[in-house]
Formats: structure tokens, C-alpha cells, sequence
């Protein structure tokens, strides 16, 4: 069977792009990547050809057309229990489940304001109200995470929740916020992920410039 | 072990809570329900003492919290293998989970110009072109499962896609939007089961009015 192939937008700043592709990465799962850059601002008409909502990222498996972040790694756990992309424990994975629906369904503010930005230099932006509750509801997630596992991810091993939480690393980063020691130990050791290292120099080589994500 | 514990709000309004319910009761799966009353709009400074977001519904199985709807949903799939809350059949089920996660990501504006509302008479209101765009969106993929599968829900038999759209099938009805053919007998077979009349009889006869849920 041929390798499943995962539609992205760009590396700089396709925060759902990231999600699958730092976990089928850190899973050791082989992919055919095909990069379709946006069009105007954040989508592009040609998006429709292969996503059924238009959007990306979308993987294509033996035919299945699998669309949203989330799905797209259930999938691929599914396909390669050995993955360990979802905690084999019981109880951790529940865990790791509500925190990435919290990722999908929440942070609005944050999301909104900070764009990910693999190219930005680090700097403070003015926050609101809502965007700083945002970055500490996720850190104090976080921070429960990690002291409860003991880390070094946030259910342990590295699972498809760091995978969710990975563009928000980038935000929380680059925008300069204050993060807590435990959360700024776990951007840490994300950062230095070999995977998170090859999307992000292959984000800063990209020449396109979406000028409503340079906040 | 005991029966597990779901908090949820009041069941006129609160469509996050009735997605984790008519899926339980669906699947025949026993469990305490607690029903906290919102206190001020659709909030209760109360939810802060079971549930990490502040936020309903949240399950308590053997001292594990859960929060987020599909998370608690996802859950008990995995407590009772039998139930058949995901589809066996392994595109059905990453399909299941695609178009239960657009439900959570998406449709913002019919979300909020149309708050699920059991006790509604059925009523058109003056839509928007984006909130038409959503239940024209819901449709086309209501339709598209229902083709695929042939019923006489989504993936075939009940599952959790059916229980995340749930309230959607409230909104749409209440609202007066036109539906399809198809969409319109998915919609009667929703409504008709056990659990649904269950639920909408006890949200009809609640005495609490949100103000701004009454659309
Ligand atoms: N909930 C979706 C979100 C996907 C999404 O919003 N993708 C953006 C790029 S990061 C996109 O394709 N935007 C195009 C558009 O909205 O036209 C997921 O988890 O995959
Ligand atoms: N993404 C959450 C949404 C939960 C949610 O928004 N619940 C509403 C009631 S339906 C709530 O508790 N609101 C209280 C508040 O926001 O203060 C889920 O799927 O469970």
C-alpha cells in the first residue's frame, strides 16, 4: 500500500498543518507530504479540489479522505497501535483527549491575536484581559500535566496532545508572554524535538508573507 | 465500581451537555446524573468545583475527571467496547471522528444567532449569509454520510457523529432553516428516538429562562 499522503498549507504559519505532520514525524510514520501554499490570506480556492471543508490539513489513506487535525491522528494512531501516539494508559488517554478538544475548542483570543509564526522574532506584544487567560488557563493545563506524569510531555511520552499544543508553543514563545518555569522546561524540550526542528527551518526558508498573520 | 458521574447543565439550552447524554443513553450505559442549573446566563461559578474549564458537561468515572463533550463520549466508548458508539468498520469510525471534530471546530455563526432551545415553537428567524453558509454546510454533509452509508444515521447505525450533532438537529428545526429531503428524515429519526423525547420533555418542562438564548 502506498504511504498516506497529508495535504498542508505552509510551514510558517499552518498551525493545524503542524498538529499531524510533528506527530506522524515524531511516530516514526511515513507520509507523502504535498505543501498547497495559501492563496490569499490564510486559504486557497484549490483547497476544495482535495478538502472537503476547504481547509487543510487533510490526509489521504487508501482512498479515505480524513479531514480535521484531530481525526487525521486518531487515524494514523489507529493504523499504527504501536505508535504510541495515544497513551496506552487508560486514564492518561481520556486525559489526553479532553486536553486536545480543550486545544480545538478554546483560546480564541489567543488564537486570534498571535498567529504562529515560525519566522517572528521573539517580542512582547499588548495583551488583553482574554488573551492572558488564554495563556495562563493553558499553562496551568499544562503545568497539571507534567506534574502529574512527571513529564517530559505532557502525558509522559510524547502524544498526539504536545502534537496539538505544539503551535502554541510557538505563540507562547514569540510573543514573548511569561510562562511559568514548568511550562517554559516543556517549550523547551519541544522545541528541541528533531521534528520540530525540520518544520520550523523549512518555515523560515518559505518567501510567502500572509500579512494578517504578521501581528 | 460505582456508575459513573455526568455533570451537565439544564437540558433546555445546554447543547454541550446533551451530546455526552443521548450518546450514554443511546449506547444503554449507566450513569448518575447531576444537573447543576446555570446561575447567570449560560455560566455557574459552581461548575469551577468539578469541572477544570468551568465549563459542562464533565464525567467522573473511578476518580478520573473528564471534561470536553466528545473526550467524555470517547471514553466510555473505550469502557464499553460493545456499545458501538464508534463505528467498527475503520474508515467509518476515522470518518465518525472527522465530521464529530467540524462539529466542535466550525458553524460559529449558526452557534450563536441559534441557541439550541428545546422549547421553542418552531419559528424562521432572519439568517446571515454565514449562517446560512453553516447549515448549508451541515446538510451537504449529513447528505453525503447518509449516501455513503444508507443510514439511517450518519455512519449507519446510532454513533457518537449522531450524538455531536444532536443539538444541530434542534437549531436547525426550531429555526425554521429549509432542509433537504435527506436532512429532514435524519432529522425526524433523531427526534423520534427514546433519549431525545426523554430529554426534550424534561427540557420543556424546566423553569429556568437564559434571556440570551431566547434568539
Ligand atoms: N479544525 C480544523 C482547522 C483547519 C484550518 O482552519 N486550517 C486553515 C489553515 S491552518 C485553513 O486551511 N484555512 C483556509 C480557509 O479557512 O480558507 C483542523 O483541525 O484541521
Ligand atoms: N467544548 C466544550 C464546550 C462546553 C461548553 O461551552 N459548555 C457550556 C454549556 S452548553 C458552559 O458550560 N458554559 C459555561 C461558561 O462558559 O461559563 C465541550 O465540548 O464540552
Amino acid at each position: 500500500m502506498p504511504d498516506p499522503i497529508l495535504y498542508i498549507g505552509n510551514k510558517n504559519y499552518s498551525s493545524w498543518s503542524f498538529r499531524p505532520w510533528i506527530g506522524m514525524r515524531m511516530a516514526g510514520i511515513a507520509f507523502e507530504e504535498r505543501l498547497v501554499p495559501f492563496d490569499m490570506g490564510n486559504g486557497n480556492p484549490a483547497f476544495v479540489k482535495f478538502s472537503p471543508t476547504g481547509k487543510v490539513p487533510v490526509l489521504i489513506d487508501d482512498g479515505v479522505t480524513i479531514w480535521e487535525s484531530l481525526a487525521i491522528l486518531d487515524h494514523v494512531s489507529r493504523a499504527n497501535p504501536a505508535s504510541g501516539l495515544w497513551p496506552d494508559d487508560n486514564a492518561r488517554r481520556s486525559r489526553a483527549m479532553a486536553v486536545s478538544l480543550e486545544m480545538i475548542s478554546s483560546f480564541s483570543a489567543l488564537r486570534s491575536a498571535c498567529p504562529m509564526n515560525m519566522r517572528r522574532p521573539r517580542a512582547a506584544i499588548a495583551t488583553t484581559a482574554a488573551i492572558d487567560a488564554d495563556a495562563a488557563r493553558i499553562q496551568s493545563l499544562w503545568d497539571e500535566c507534567l506534574a502529574e506524569t512527571g513529564g517530559p510531555f505532557l502525558l509522559g511520552n510524547f502524544s498526539i496532545a504536545d502534537a496539538m499544543y505544539a503551535p502554541v508553543v510557538n505563540r507562547l514563545d514569540v510573543y514573548g508572554f511569561e510562562t511559568t518555569q514548568a511550562s517554559a522546561g516543556y517549550m523547551a524540550r519541544m522545541k528541541a524535538l528533531p521534528a520540530w526542528q525540520e518544520w520550523e527551518a523549512a518555515g523560515r526558508a518559505e518567501p510567502w508573507i500572509v500579512e494578517e498573520d504578521e501581528a
